[in-house]
């Protein structure tokens, strides 16, 4: 520790080498006080000076919404290291719902019942692998360039997964394990099909994986980094099975995809292929890497394709020594700036903003130019990047406000900074072009941000959400665990006006701002739609084939169906749970004492638990769900005989 | 399904007769339209008319906190079947921390570090007991009859556990089972010593369990319900063991103490020992039972106690039949209408509120007669209830402004009424005398509420939160699963005025408004409090003991101590972790893929996991929790030689 400030091996002095000339006031400034998050509450007059001109924190109104009135956006949060997926109202920031994806959850029964093991992808035991996550990214399905409210996805980040959730249920159905990958970092949708045309929505989910490891990673080959590589990932929207992957050069980050479906984009921070920290930043340049789909899946189909260890999905070769002739090419890579973070598809559908981090500009790719280049018709993929804006100190992710203005997130500068996209084109000729409109500082230490319909041709401009990392002194202090601080900024006008503060539960990677009329939920299920559903109180019974026993239950306000039920020690008992409540918000819970067993019903669903009767005596079951004045009431005792 | 309308066994002209004269309309214009719960959007027009004035949803000012601003009031919140705790500020109502306590949780590791697992009780295989809970009740310990700000104690009531949280850290470092019992549901720590009256905070946590149970519970006497029994319980509040046990009549529900420290209560509203549904409502009088802590402490200390099953657990008689002089008795049986749901001491130290629940009444027992009860200076228990204030249908918990009035949550009538006690207690004698101040609607079927400091000397009749446990369409529809609706009412005036919607995840069932005062909160660790702890990057090493590998590891934005280290297939791998950091909020996290190990360490902390290295390959290690510009470069490789 002597000769570094960090732990990065690297010297302060040789750190500032990895920086434009612009950023290295502000960077060295704020790292001098270890690591590179900004001012403290007692420490303000001391903080490092930003780049840029600051507007200051010129707080607007709050977006009240009185009691009793609905939000006029949905906000579907992804929950970082929670592993969840989370719902909120917006303009009032209250969260609706825990969407329980990756994690278990006591209260749902998510990882509990044997439907929900199921998606998780429990062994014949019942065991799941995995009780962590890490979701990063969540994006909606699309129809006709807007949300068609069917589907979101969620990526988890630690086990290299893709989840859906149905959003007229808001709850997961379906979880993908991506093969050969680690650190499935970036996912979006398509928007139609490349080929057909008349496939106007969303049929494939691009994967993109950070981390490069030895193909296959069986133990061998640790210290050879040449067998270190990252996959592209194409899963299937409605199976999730996985089409196909590409091999690439460098990795994947965030992922994006263009309005005419024919091509998908990451940007990649670590094309040196480093194994160690000090060396994915050593190259000047990046990459925005594009991926031709037609092309990819042409090669897929003519079998032009390997396989990996055990995985049977079809790899095609993606590395630059494979598609040198833009003309068949499956890939282009576009320099871009050091280390970016974030790739983004402007509402227009003309181009990907590919942002710098170590750079304080973004790259502007005209995505017709990348058609051109995919056609023969540029010298390099150089040529695809129509401006490079100056924006600020560790720009990341950018929205949009469907008026052609960009936001982009300031991480070092702890700012949004918003930007007009055709003036920063028109300023790469014409240097007396003003393109950066306003500035608003955050707080603190903005990652993702995204505006509302932002993603969609239906950008309207009215707000942003932030996404800051840090929030410090902004809320109770509640311990040495801060919340996030997911700002919202008012976007309708020329400047932009913070408008509150809400804290979040770490940690918010990403999200997406949906107009309310999007999405059409169910409120209750429907019975059909459980084949085990025990349909009427009379079904209920107790069934016993050998030690295997099956408990019929259902549940209407305030009783279960059975009062009591006796199985033997040593038995494996199966309990189904029908709720025949049909009324909203009627939902049941079934906790059962000392057994570990917890999950809810809502109207008209059905799940079921298994579990061994290992410890013999009286265990009263109870609902855990609020549901009647005599709630509290409502029992059914279990007896286990020795 | 054919005579009832619901599943209870119970017709309707049966359930009828379970209520006062006065509560009939209202229960059956409801239960007629299946389960209690009230009107949903569709039909307000046909909603049941409620008893007694509604004053309508007069919405007052939204309590806008600017962004920056901080909240006035901790709220302590229960989690219900999530398991959890929950920090709010108030009045904004934004949940600033979640404290993972029953339940697991992927983002801290709560569940998977070697040091949360020793809490919840790891068998030496690392394996915990149970991964569901159903958290109840939150109340904080005190001194000189207001809040100390050292702890907080939540319920189980799914596996009879209780949990301690530090309010310096929000983090749980104590959790108890509680033998011999099943649905433990109320606590309260006591306020000061019964005896010593030095001792003036809290030293003991009382214990209510609600489901009899055969004693010992192996799997005998099941069918005999004489065999039944609840068991109250103390804790200790320093060392969490269990101090003693009394055998009682009846079951226990929510539990209050008295400002001397003298006296413990719990309303029982199954006094028919019913094992069934049909017999826990048979009786026309249920109770509040007293507990005389003094004299239970000397009988346990005089040795005429025993023990059931297992436990070494002294507990002493409190039946009725053993306690029938009140000069000597250990208990005392107060009787109150049918099943109560709630028992509230006033502010002053004068009454506990015991609500009725199934009568519309709350009983008013003026402590000073209770200890008149236990002088055997009155004849019956009846005698200390001092008034029986008629207040709407379905009354269950009550809390306080200071200024003399009580404010009881009415679950049928959808209402809080406010209400003045010392007019109540006039009222008993003088029909004239108006005790009813105000009512309001709220929405929907209010369970807990409480008011800012009510549960203390300090209760200052600012705000009023209101725990809903049906929320329909108060939020933007999410599916079948509704969040509960926290309401806010300002009561710093003679009306109340609601003034926001808060949605929560279910299932709160209590909490506390604390002022923002009493908290003092550590914002980092101390290094020195981890006897594990990794203190300078230069120990980072790795040691093996035969096939026991311990690999000590720090952390440092933007980068950990090894960039890379190496086991062997089959190790027992424990990795300790200390982030070395120092600057408030600069948590990082520590995910290792495919291994499923998740967890965050905040500033200066020291986390530890161990696992079984059961796969070969590379596993690239990565920062969870974004720290810093170059957060996502910051890993560590984990080799697994084969």
């Amino acid at each position: 520790m002597s000769k570094n400030d960090d732990m990065t091996g690297i010297t302060l002095e040789g750190r500032r080498k990895f920086l434009n000339t612009a950023a290295i006031g502000g960077l060295a400034g704020v790292s001098a006080s270890v690591g590179l998050i900004g001012c403290n509450k007692g420490d303000k007059a001391a903080a490092p000076a930003a780049a840029g001109a600051a507007t200051g924190d010129h707080s607007g109104a709050a977006p009240h919404i009185a009691p009793g009135q609905l939000d006029d956006y949905y906000g579907l949060w992804s929950g970082g290291h929670s592993g969840e997926m989370r719902v909120l109202g917006l303009p009032s920031g209250r969260e609706i719902r825990r969407v329980p994806v990756f994690n278990h959850d006591a209260l749902t029964g998510w990882g509990i019942t044997n439907e929900s093991k199921k998606i998780l992808g429990a062994d014949a035991s019942g065991k799941v692998p995995y009780i962590t996550g890490d979701t990063h990214h969540v994006h909606a399905s699309y129809a006709d360039g807007t949300y068609d409210g069917k589907y979101a996805w969620v990526n988890d980040k630690l086990h290299s997964r893709l989840a859906r959730i149905r959003l007229d249920t808001f709850e997961t159905d379906k979880i993908t394990e991506i093969p050969n990958v680690q650190g499935f970092h970036g996912i979006f949708p398509d928007k139609r099909d490349p080929v057909d045309p008349k496939i106007n929505h969303t049929t494939r989910v691009f994967c993109g994986s950070e981390f490069s490891i030895p193909l296959p990673n069986d133990g061998k080959d640790a210290a050879d980094g040449s067998k270190y590589h990252s996959l592209f990932t194409c899963v299937d929207a409605e199976t999730m099975e996985v089409r196909w992957q590409v091999l690439i050069d460098g990795n994947c980050d965030l992922v994006a995809t263009s309005y005419d479906g024919k091509l998908a984009a990451t940007n990649q921070y670590n094309t040196e292929m480093g194994v160690r920290y000090e060396e994915m930043m050593s190259a000047e340049k990046d990459a925005c890497l594009f991926f031709n789909i037609e092309r990819i899946e042409a090669a897929v189909k003519a079998g032009r394709t390997k396989t990996y260890g055990a995985s049977k999905v079809p790899v095609v070769d993606g590395t630059k020594a494979a598609n040198t002739d833009p003309k068949t090419a499956l890939t282009a890579y576009v320099p871009v700036p050091k280390n970016p973070h974030g790739v983004n598809a402007s509402p227009d559908g003309k181009y990907f903003i590919c942002a710098g981090k170590l750079s304080p500009t973004a790259s502007v790719i005209d995505l017709s130019l990348v058609h051109k280049y995919f056609a023969g018709e540029l010298k390099t993929t150089q040529e695809t990047v129509v401006a490079e804006p100056e924006l600020g100190l560790g720009p990341l992710h950018t929205a949009f406000d469907g008026r052609g203005n960009a936001f982009t997130t300031l991480f070092l500068d702890s700012q949004v900074v918003k930007w007009n996209v055709e003036a920063s084109i028109k300023a790469a000729k014409d240097k007396n072009v003003k393109y950066v409109v306003d500035r608003i500082d955050v707080h603190y230490q903005p990652g993702h941000l995204n505006a509302s319909m932002s993603e969609t041709r239906e950008a309207d401009g009215k707000w942003l959400g932030v996404g800051c990392k840090f929030s410090k002194d902004r809320y109770l202090p509640a311990g040495p665990l801060h919340p996030e601080n997911e700002q919202l900024i008012d976007i309708s006008g020329e400047k932009m006006l913070l408008v509150a503060d809400h804290p979040v539960w770490p940690e918010p990677h990403d999200f997406i701002i949906v107009r309310r009329d999007k999405i059409k939920t169910r409120q209750i299920y429907n019975l059909e739609d459980f084949p085990n559903a025990v349909k009427d109180a009379t079904q209920s019974r107790v069934e016993r084939k050998g030690n295997k026993v099956t408990v019929y239950l259902a549940s209407m306000a305030p009783a279960f169906s059975l009062r009591e039920f006796t199985v033997k020690l040593g038995d494996e008992v199966t309990i189904i749970l029908t709720n025949l409540d049909k009324v909203e918000d009627l939902t049941h819970g079934f906790g059962l004492p000392k057994y570990d067993i917890n999950f809810i019903v809502n109207p008209q669903e059905t799940k079921s638990v298994t579990f061994k009767a290992n410890k013999p005596g009286v265990f009263w079951a109870y609902c855990t769900h609020f549901c009647h004045a005599l709630h509290l009431e409502m029992r059914a005792r279990m007896i286990v005989e020795k």
